[in-house]
């Protein structure tokens, strides 16, 4: 529960970043290299680089280096934990309004009866 | 754009921590006073009430204050943000897989035909 708990902050704590998720959203189409991916950054590569180590350390993409290159692939299983969260909490507020629904349904009866 | 991606920086870095997640899970059964939501943590107040400010100005709750206690509710619209961006990566990297799956029917079609 804890290493659960320590992978969602990390993993959260990640899309706080416009750069971070923008990297995502390209990785999303398909591998990069680390060049192809800061292109569109204006920013140094040391700081680029902090942001990717980020995405790497909390799961969001893999990395592999061949060569002189390093390649960069979206890992989805962060993604199934962040998804899972948040369903999580839409069943818990949807199931309340749902029952909220049932019990002003069930007034609406009763006064109907009365 | 520049606001949204700010609201979205606010929205993911509000749900990076426990507590943060454990007060929204808790107000999705509904409304809740500070000292209710404080209830289950070990920690001193002033502490809990920086969570309860962040989770206020990203967007996530709303606080109420009458006559001496104050009573935060869920809003769901940090949620929609949150769950609209996850959404299009979605489609974005499912888009590319199905792409790739046509591709490679296509192939093995070719191939069945030579």
């Amino acid at each position: 529960m804890a290493q659960y708990s320590t992978t969602l902050d990390d993993a959260f704590q990640a899309l706080a970043d416009p750069t971070r998720r923008a990297v995502l959203s390209r990785l999303g189409t398909g591998p990069a290299s680390i060049s192809e991916l800061a292109g569109p950054f204006d920013m140094a590569l040391p700081s680029f680089m902090k942001h990717i180590r980020l995405l790497e350390k909390s799961g969001w993409i893999r990395t592999r280096k061949v060569g002189r290159v390093r390649t960069c692939t979206l890992d989805t299983a962060s993604y199934a934990a962040v998804e899972n969260w948040l369903l999580t909490q839409r069943d818990v507020w949807e199931g309340r309004t749902d029952r909220l629904e049932t019990f002003a349904a069930s007034i609406r009866i009763e006064e109907k009866e009365l």
